[in-house]
């Protein structure tokens, strides 16, 4: 059965590769899986018939069949469950694997969408960078624990997992900021993750519909 | 084999049911399982012996056997996934679940721990009240999508799931702000989860904790 994912006609992050549909992208090129992509506008993205599917009005979705899903963590979940390459068999390290799917999608993202939307919405205002600085501190104390985790390990446990896929997908949201820069280990990290064959072409189909709608 | 779990040896919601141990507690008593508490002081989480369980120095943690796993979404989905009771048996409507824990955890919870976060480091910062009514603002957009989807249903999708757990127990965090209030089938659908047997027999079990350690 045909996957149909959506994502944005004209990405936000302009191509870079941190709309949700990459996180998708990402799993579905894991696992060898060819995908149809929907693109939406905002305007389509609030309107009746993307709501039944998303009632939140976001991308990205996923329908195969007769199922219709979304929320990027539970389709990139799924996609694990029902194809091979993302999950380890043992059933100790996959109840594992998913621990850092929730780790990296709540404890270690929570503050960084945090930062991003004060950024946003808070920039002009005269109290941001105190903002900002309480943030990153958030953060940094997340990337800490992290580090003394991960060590001088490849992957967070064993094999490349959905988790990693999952955490280097959060910790790219922060590689702009320099952040990283303070953990060379997390660094090293996430540039093993965007090396990964998958990685490139998820990144290279997502970055050629920005190039698309921007040329158009 | 024993499941034992960590909690608060004294929650800071003093026994309000808001400690994240208690998501769990919730889903073992919905399935059926025994469990047993180990609990932990604050300094007792940020020691070696817990780091090695959950590197962000969090409870709750979960152990079973050789099984050793953190993060309440991952805890929850794990009992879920391993006993009957909170997903159902159609592999369609099992996927549309998860996506419900995942809505909860992220889209939904986001904004809630945002205002809490808000409210314990810049309630005494002049901007305090401008930053909680952008906050509110928030949950309200998200609150107001989801009485929409959830209109006049009993829970989000068919049965009681795991999907319904994680979602009452995130709009818990906010039903003291009566934010849930303009959203009349929501307080309901929270209602109905509050009055489930499972439920309160979870929220006894951690409100004796407090109450021991209060009187102790």
């Amino acid at each position: 059965m045909t996957i149909t994912i959506t994502a944005f006609e004209r990405s936000p992050d302009r191509g870079r590769g941190l709309a949700r549909d990459m996180r998708v992208r990402w799993a579905l090129e894991e696992v060898g899986q060819p995908y149809d992509v929907r693109l939406l506008s905002f305007k389509a993205m609030k309107e009746p018939a993307h709501l039944a599917l998303q009632p939140f009005g976001q991308i990205p979705t996923y329908e195969e069949g007769d199922l219709a899903i979304f929320e990027s963590g539970a389709i990139v979940l799924h996609i694990a469950q029902h194809h091979a390459g993302l999950l380890p068999e043992n059933p100790n390290a996959r109840a594992r694997a998913i621990t850092w799917v929730f780790a990296a999608l709540t404890t270690m993202e929570q503050p960084m969408i945090d930062r991003e939307i004060a950024k946003f919405m808070e920039g002009d205002q005269p109290w941001y960078e105190q903002r900002r600085s309480m943030i990153e501190e958030r953060i940094r104390q997340r990337l800490k624990e992290l580090a003394v985790r991960l060590g001088d390990a490849d992957w967070l446990d064993g094999e490349f997992s959905v988790g990693d896929l999952e955490m280097v997908s959060v910790l790219l949201r922060v590689k702009g900021s320099g952040m990283l820069d303070d953990y060379p280990n997390l660094s090293a990290y996430v540039a093993r993750g965007e090396a990964r064959p998958a990685y490139k072409r998820a990144f290279a189909a997502q970055l050629a519909v920005f190039t698309a709608a921007s040329s158009g």
